[in-house]
């Protein structure tokens, strides 16, 4: 017997649960002890909505979001502009941007971003497959680049805009600047900087 | 298709998880993506030891405590003291006074304390089995008392010595007082109050 549990089963579930990212030991068995509290048929649809994920999850053949047919629901749609495309990291990034309900085009979503001290190069993400939709795809106009201010966002960008300079599209990034509401006092100066030299027409 | 989620295989898994305590919906939706990009295999030990645990798991007949036996390894073992029995709220805090390596009793796990507040009365934990088990075991001698130092655990020990007071039988309660490394200056009142009244001899 382990000097800790006093059960293997309940060792092997906090096992697990210590697995997932940002759950140390002490909460994984204060979830697993919840989780034994529970109606048997509870854990069941726990566990079973997880494998379900896991076996059946697909991804849009055009866009990479995750989906449950082949092509999302937001490429099918036919009432969303396809002349404009939005690069974007990943899925919780696609959520987002539709919560703001400003954007009315197409997405792409590359997966990662390139980050060569995670090990991560142009051809692990679905880079190549944004040229070749771009390629093959005449109506696309537009492609922005919505991907995070940092130094892998702005490398993947960079690496996109050169792939893409052949197709003479435009290409255009979504803008830096002081969030809404905060004071420009605490801004940090890079931030503040930039937001002077991109400074756009009042109207 | 819901507003938000792209899949409802993703949003059925975010809804199982959400349901933990503590767990919000951001923090669900990227627990299921990190177990999206794992290993089938992972996933599948991930969900069995969660229904394998609800399925199978014991509780220890003596004790209450989890276990994978009809008696748990604590209770088993012969080398421990029969005489003394530890009266604790849940499986955690048997773990964490196994921890401490001082005693070498036996348990006895309530799983809760009277709380009127949240409709748990005494017959609602294992109060009735702990007066069973002083008035079946001859060899008990002590039961100490270690339920946490709020009402709920006061009401419990006040309600728990009352029903052994027949029994004649030592019954003790674990050291309240200062923290071991904290100082006297930020130690609440009630806390060093009651460290004053009582106080041990220096040895």
């Amino acid at each position: 017997m382990n000097q800790q549990y006093p059960s293997r089963l309940l060792e092997k579930a906090v096992d697990e649960f210590a697995k997932l990212p940002g759950v140390g030991r002490k909460t994984a068995l204060r979830l697993v002890l919840h989780m034994l509290r529970q109606d048997v048929s509870m854990v069941d649809a726990f566990a079973g909505a997880m494998t379900n994920l896991r076996h059946n999850v697909k991804y849009c053949r055009v866009c990479h979001n995750i989906s449950d047919s082949e092509i999302c629901p937001i490429c099918s749609n036919p009432h969303r502009d396809a002349s404009i495309v939005c690069v974007v990291e990943n899925v919780q990034d696609v959520m987002a941007i539709e919560n703001t309900q400003q954007y009315n085009g197409l997405y792409h979503v590359l997966g990662g971003v390139i980050s060569p001290m995670d090990g991560v190069g142009p051809g692990d993400i679905e880079i190549d497959s944004l040229v070749r939709r771009v390629e093959e795809n005449e109506e696309i106009e537009e492609i922005v680049l919505a991907l995070s201010s940092t130094m892998e966002g702005d490398t993947t960008n960079f690496y996109i805009s050169r792939k893409l300079a052949p197709y003479r599209k435009k290409i255009s990034v979504i803008a830096r600047g002081i969030s809404v509401g905060n004071e420009l006092e605490y801004t940090d100066e890079v931030t503040l900087g930039r937001s002077i030299l991109n400074r756009t027409p009042f109207c």
